[in-house]
């Protein structure tokens, strides 16, 4: 009885894969914060490489050698058979997760970490600048930084910073220099700290000082862990894998479930999928994703054109939102508290192709104890979402008696979020209901765009 | 170019190597701690199946299909090819590392877990009792006993209770019971709160109290984490793998390095190598394991008897000790802090097999980060021990313009270990001298024993 099916370094794609070749319709243009015109990404921002790749139309785009080397330092990666799962829920579906948690840093984040490194590295530029929430993106883009001899300078968001000390230790480790957002390094930072020495601070903020630094070092580039097309491209390779290691047992899923925040782990697996679904190859595959309760972007939001960061500079994209100013309750799944959603999962998701759930987080939590306790791997709190929702369909699957294939993208281990689980165990742990009200009022806020 | 060596999961070894069948001279016997005389272990606290391993001179014992089953949740684990670090090293040594933070728990240890968890549950036992430091045997032990279905009880020495509640809370989570010792569950923990109530713990007090549990229940086994030959026999499916691994690329180690407090994870790797130096096939092998200068057993120790537990209720071996009531300084490797040694490896050790270095723990730090920014991978302080004599042979190897290949055993990530790299980062990092007249005081309460 085989457990995993594992890839050779042989085995390993070699390109990603572009769905911009494969949409039955073209993806609506960005449009520019200022102007809102039709817009390419900020080019003092982004590598031109980047930049290309967000706006290609190009089906696969090769993977350089240089990086294929470091994927393989953890890649390719395990696709496991739930057998202990499955066999706690008795069910008659196969469960089949891709674990992206045996990357250095625990999640599948450097495998867009290192390509934006390496392009950065590649133009000619010496430093990149970033913002990191509780430090998922800071320290994956820290070990990249590191692999190409690229100085990193991170904001990460105050109240983190001192909370969750270990990501920080962590990118430190690495070589990165971090420092509590708001800063007195940045322009944007001393005016906050005038006003208020006490800021705790906010991603929105990071993200401004960030890309203030980067605009004002010439040798500098900025570098975004979610959402923009470039980033769902890197992280196909987890799909691509995932599909060869399927194929090599004769498995097709019926369904796959994966979390969105900004969407690029549920989208690295799926992409390479939709794209049999588009071509009629397996037109009933359900293509779930799953996201908090207390921040329904896709499932409350509406489908509107709206700024991608919180501060209103970054280029206005046509998604799903809460509105750029929303404030997501405190769930302890950081990793998706994002008002938006990356256009590419918008879009596919008002084409029909994709569909989405909301849960609450006690649930959610109950749903990785009960992976942690059949699998024995401990769940990051954001693919919990999705385990919730496989957890689910296994259950359909044994009330109708059917022998449904499951692939659930397992984007990262919770070996830093034990606090959580902690809440959860000892009956601390407190939902928060959809802040309605809350919504309504960021949504007066949306930029006006005329198309 | 290749960066891991794979093997799937039907190259997984189906049985552990057992050293005893080989040794040129029989390990001396294990003596009871109250009449001194040749003795096996407890029966009330251990399995009969591991009290057979224990003393067996069979050369291959069969892996139960059940646990092979599980240990491919993990297993088995990559073999990796440090070519970043070989060239920072600018060495023309090859360095390969055996990878185990790969499991689960994010180290070696489940290896015994999960087969010592797997022989309560087959003779009939409902519990396990085990005590546990900083928490990495607990957390073991805690997904050994759920995968299955046996209760565990944690005695988690108090200090590391409260100041390190991550571990303690992966634990909860794979449904373990944890307790900080001293504890009001035993009467050995009650009697030292009486006297104290602020008692801080010690691991010779969790040893008593886990100890005293399980002879209190009839349905409660004791574990033990190193030290054990059984235990050093489960690990051995590490170096099993990593010679078959070795073999597919036609390579064989000049050098392999571990680092080692109880001995089970050098142990892993380098016993199923020393055959061949035994038999004259490699007899150039050099085998080196690795200690803190702050608790050196090997090499300050002498060779002779001593119990194996703090508290001297645990039999009597000969091997290289400190006194089993020194108590070594708080060095950042936990796992390294034991007055003893397995008694296999101090055997090999006087038989001139293996030798052993000493090392302080900045410089290994030192070593870490050099390995954490080449390789990507932060690893535990434990077998930083061990990549600080990697690195100190590969320059050799510079030097005299060698091509050795060095084979590394990296026993686990140190995502749990942040705070130590923060101070070795920020400066704070202390060493510790061998602590001479201490060690002299704990050998004058060495058992005496007449042969």
């Amino acid at each position: 009885m085989e457990t995993k099916v594992i890839l050779t370094e042989k085995e390993m794609p070699t390109s990603w894969y572009n769905i911009q070749a494969d949409l039955p319709e073209p993806l609506p243009p960005l449009r520019h914060p200022g102007t809102k015109e039709p817009t390419r990404l900020p080019p003092p921002l982004f590598p031109e490489a980047l930049n290309e790749q967000e706006f290609s139309k190009e089906r696969y785009i090769d993977i350089p050698e240089e990086l294929q080397e470091i994927y393989k330092l953890w890649r390719p990666t395990p696709l496991i058979r739930a057998y202990r799962l499955e066999k706690a829920l008795d069910t008659p579906a196969r469960i089949y997760y891709k674990y992206e948690g045996v990357s250095p840093a625990g999640s599948h984040k450097p495998n867009t970490a290192v390509a934006q490194a390496y392009y950065v590295k590649k133009e000619g530029f010496k430093r990149v600048a970033t913002e990191t929430g509780a430090g998922q993106w800071g320290s994956a883009l820290s070990m990249g930084c590191m692999f190409f001899g690229l100085e990193l300078k991170v904001y990460m968001v105050k109240v983190s910073y001192y909370q969750k000390p270990y990501r920080r230790i962590m990118m430190e480790t690495w070589g990165a220099t971090v420092v509590p957002s708001p800063s007195e390094d940045t322009e944007v930072g001393r005016n906050i700290l005038k006003k208020d020495p006490d800021c705790p601070g906010s991603l929105g903020i990071a993200i401004s000082e960030a890309c203030e630094d980067a605009f004002a070092h010439d040798d500098t580039k900025y570098s975004l862990g979610s959402v923009l097309n470039h980033v769902l491209l890197h992280q196909t390779i987890v799909g691509q894998e995932a599909k060869k290691q399927l194929e090599k047992i004769d498995a097709y899923p019926d369904i796959i479930v994966g979390c969105i925040g900004g969407g690029s782990n549920f989208a690295g697996v799926f992409l390479p999928f939709v794209k049999d679904k588009i071509e009629g190859k397996k037109p009933d595959l359900q293509i779930i994703c799953t996201e908090p309760e207390a921040c329904p972007s896709i499932t409350k939001g509406p489908y509107t054109w709206d700024y991608g960061d919180v501060a209103g500079l970054a280029p206005i994209a046509l998604m799903y939102t809460l509105g750029h100013t929303f404030v997501p309750p405190p769930v302890h799944a950081g990793g998706l508290r994002y008002h938006g959603m990356a256009p590419i999962i918008c879009h596919l998701h008002k084409l029909r192709l994709v569909e989405a759930r909301a849960e609450y987080q006690i649930p959610v939590f109950q749903a990785a104890v009960t992976f942690t306790r059949t699998e024995g791997i401990l769940p990051a709190p954001e693919p919990a979402h999705a385990i919730k929702v496989v957890i689910d369909e296994a259950l359909k699957c044994k009330e109708a008696g059917e022998k449904k294939t499951i692939l659930l993208a397992l984007s990262g281990h919770g070996h830093f979020d034990l606090a959580a689980y902690d809440s959860y165990l000892s009956g601390k742990l407190e939902d928060y209901e959809y802040p309605e009200e809350k919504v309504k009022e960021a949504l007066t806020h949306l930029p006006k765009v005329q198309i």
